[in-house]
């Protein structure tokens, strides 16, 4: 089992390191959200969420598959536009980052 | 607009680890679901996923909240699952990495 404890520690490594990026890539979004809520900005732009999933399919090289990549980073976008959503406070508006 | 495109671009830096990081973490799965099935070990274990979520959320410095991380790593934990199993070709068990 020795091996299989060796592999589940570096997913845990990994794990940590997906959070910090994760939290890093959600404040980002939220500062686009204040500067185009300034600029006023058209908040919600779908090709931009287009954009993002092009540059991350292009970026993968497996083992999970393009429509896996796809599906995650979907959820990814959708967390980040809420926490936008909650960092206005309740605002109208809120940014596809 | 130029902020904005900065900050546009540091994402997009981001995706590009993530979609790295989360491949290495689905490949270490598949590594282990071809241990357990070498070494003819119990392949689903509920308990390594409450591991899992609990290593993550400790993690958590924000500004996502746990509940959102916890979110993405049940999809993160459902994609690597999924892959495992095509990995093994049809088999009928397959792992919780």
């Amino acid at each position: 089992m020795s091996d299989v404890a060796g592999w589940r520690k570096r997913i845990d490594e990994i794990d940590r390191q997906l959070v910090k990026l994760l939290n890093e890539r959600s404040q980002c979004a939220v500062e686009i959200g204040h500067l185009k809520k300034t600029m006023d900005l058209p908040t919600w732009q779908p090709q931009r969420e287009a954009d993002i999933l092009r540059n991350v399919v292009k970026a993968n090289e497996g083992p999970l598959d393009d429509a896996a990549i796809r599906r995650l980073f979907e959820r990814i976008i959708d967390e980040a536009r809420s926490l936008e959503r909650h960092s206005m406070q309740g605002g109208s508006s809120f940014g596809k980052e």
